[in-house]
């Protein structure tokens, strides 16, 4: 181990690694503190090339390698126990914008914000949008398949990418940077490390996908009484093919929002079961308001909607939004979360929270669901605040039992348990008990084939 | 090997194998008549149990095997040379389809055509056309990773489907049928088999992407001066994200299409260098006929085009579309044709076409480049027909020595030697000799973990 230590030391620029403790604290926590690691040494590679030469040593040494972006990650996936910590924060350059190809090459460590300033210089956007996007970075996001509030439009970040340059287990380079919408010359290597978390090579760069900006985007808040009826609301809300969001807010969560959070306010007069936040794009402001009044007016003939706001103006639009936006920060007033991120088949949506809700409440008496998100995905964040006045801790004891209760129902219905936030450390056992067998035989193989030594992520994902 | 055959013939009901030479003929030759087969068997199993069986079969006894779906593959990928041959013809159901989740489960065997139909009678849409589509099979289209006209809005054929049923080289079962749009647990296993041509397993069945119809297709022939004067007109069409085709013919293809083929017409009074035929899916006919007329007078202004006619009804875009279904059959006129499916990126084409003419004048003076095709994708149909009076034979002679000159020139803008026919047996050698080391690499070990026998479409692709 040393000797790999001094090695990297020796071969490696002394701006391209560091072990001043201060430095690297703050790579060691993440914000949600669940995790706290530690490391020997952090690299801070500066070039392709630079990683390459790492990981060789790394390899020689059989020394092990996590790799972290923004240190954004939900899952601990980006926290090293022991393992060399390999940042890519140094590698931030975008390196072309090509609006002939409607394609970026960016570095891992480029910022999504920096991305999307890029993007908009280009008068094109890359349409992954995400709360943490001024800190987490676009290597992160690809390695964790990041989803977002539009993926119902534009699918999850592997359908954003055309292809990724990455340093495999060897130390080799492999090169997936083309901008080619067709290429059937094997299988897609790219994609193998898309939503990898780092476990079968590290991401330097990646080709994205440019797309044209809507002309006009369309905020509406509506009300509704249940998911049932919001499913029925999807449903006219997709006519035409412009829904670009549709994500819901259950009264509870709203509630914590307006009460704890400076400047957010009641979108109704009356208080109503459930909330959903709906976009559509579309050419002109004329158009949408067209749309809008036009879908909302059939969904109330439907007896599918209670009441809907037509946000006028693009504050309106901002606050509708940031309602939506707020609804993790407003549950910490709630106390103790058990959280999960998953998805079902859209058509199981309301019996699945029929059925998860019971459950919780049998589980936990007094327990309140706070399921909330990615509607229009079949995503649900199906968070799980304590009941009032309850011990904290006491609550939050019961994490594992109520995982095997939410992800049984899960599995009932066809879903996943996870939808956006990965595996990493969390969920690994989950998966090794609950994916298909043959499944779970053919992911090592694969890792097997690509890392034989295991130096990738080792204690991740399998 | 006849042990295995006798195994296959006692387990399987007499139903799902033949050794009848009439029946098996016509699945031993393909309508290029480049390739003829052999087998000592063909399996024609009615379920995903029985490809299992069969597989497990042939693992135990070492036999290799060559799936094969419509038999319209252009590679030579579905040709046996001795391995067992496994056709899904008989694998036509369609499981379900499921407007909700707006996906399809189709069974291998079914034809495209077949598909397509399923997905009009629920009013919705699989994007993926194919002028084989009455014969081609939804397992071949996803092994083959399929193109087509509206790769520009669609994506090829990996960007329709949610995942597939697949019987491993073990005989095993991996079960992608899923309809989620989000799921990070894991590798995209079911991304592995599209496109693999067989060389993984044999995918038994797939889960869809339906989209919503377009309201209406506006349809414009337009004639240009040549592909730089095109690839300004596809700036100026791609405005407002409607695009949905963008189709280019050389003067010297379309002539041979209308002077040779029935119903064929001239589109303008007089002949120009380039055609190009764009749809733009929009609501209405009136929001189609308005775009239409708005871009190409912008394109007028910008002298981008020289010609264009909008097509005013169904008939008369049928008729322009025809022109370009036709090319190919149109060059069959021309004598012998050496063949090519490459891609290069979108701004690098005008300078392709330069310098492989130029080439191509070089090698064979006199010889009649045909590059036609799917232009917005970057994928053009670049072919070589012989000079006039030529033998056939003596300018096929040269195919080889063409395709290496074509590659080359390829590879100078970081093209693909196969955009959407795939490798199989014909561009094998060629991939083995132009792919990065480092990409074959990794295509072989992972090909090595999933069929560590080469049991699977051994002779494709590696």
């Amino acid at each position: 181990m040393t000797d790999g230590i001094t090695a990297l030391k020796t071969a490696l620029p002394a701006t391209a690694w560091t072990q001043d403790a201060d430095i690297i604290a703050p790579h060691l926590v993440e914000w949600r503190d669940k995790y706290q690691g530690e490391t020997p040494l952090m690299l801070t590679p500066r070039s392709t090339a630079e990683v390459s030469e790492a990981v060789k040593i790394c390899a020689a040494h059989g020394l092990k390698i996590v790799p972290q972006g923004g240190n954004t990650g939900l899952v601990g996936g980006q926290t090293p126990q022991g393992e060399v910590l390999l940042s890519l924060k140094k590698m931030t350059v975008i390196r072309d914008v090509d609006i002939i190809n409607n394609a970026m090459i960016v570095e891992a460590g480029a910022t999504l914000q920096s991305v999307h300033d890029a993007a908009d210089a280009a008068n094109t956007q890359f349409p992954l949008f995400l709360a943490s996007q001024g800190s987490c970075t676009i290597g992160g996001n690809l390695s964790t398949n990041a989803g977002g509030n539009h993926v119902l439009k534009y699918g999850t970040t592997k359908d954003l990418v055309f292809g990724v340059e990455a340093v495999l287990a060897s130390g080799e380079i492999y090169n997936g940077l083309t901008s080619l919408r067709k290429d059937n010359t094997g299988y897609d290597l790219s994609r193998l490390f898309l939503g990898a978390e780092g476990t079968l090579g590290i991401i330097t760069a990646a080709s994205l996908k440019l797309f044209p900006k809507a002309g006009y985007t369309q905020r509406v808040i509506a009300a509704v009484d249940d998911p049932a009826q919001a499913l029925k609301l999807l449903e006219t809300c997709r006519a035409g093919g412009r829904l670009s969001m549709f994500e819901v807010m259950p009264r509870i969560g709203l509630n914590a929002v307006v009460k704890n959070i400076d400047g957010q306010r009641e979108p109704f007069d009356a208080p109503h079961p459930w909330y959903v936040v709906i976009d559509w794009d579309v050419e002109t402001e004329s158009e949408g308001a067209a749309l809008a009044k036009t879908l909302l007016v059939k969904a109330f003939e439907k007896d599918f909607i209670r009441d809907a706001v037509i946000a006028q103006n693009e504050t309106q639009a901002a606050q509708i939004l940031s309602l939506r936006e707020n609804m993790s920060s407003g549950q910490k007033f709630l106390g103790g979360s058990i959280k999960f991120d998953i998805t079902v088949p859209l058509n199981t949506i309301p019996e699945f929270f029929k059925k998860a809700d019971a459950a919780m409440e049998a589980q936990i008496p007094g327990c309140r669901p706070v399921g909330f998100g990615h509607f229009g995905d079949g995503n649900i964040h199906y968070n799980i605040a304590q009941p009032v006045g309850m011990n904290k801790q006491k609550f939050l004891d019961h994490w594992q039992a109520v995982s095997e209760t939410v992800f049984d129902i899960v599995g009932e219905f066809g879903g996943s348990i996870s939808a956006e936030h990965g595996i990493g450390i969390m969920k690994k056992e989950d998966l090794a008990k609950r994916a298909d067998p043959v499944k779970l035989a053919m992911l090592k193989s694969i890792k097997q084939a690509l890392d034989p030594e295991n130096i990738m992520n080792p204690r991740v994902m399998l």
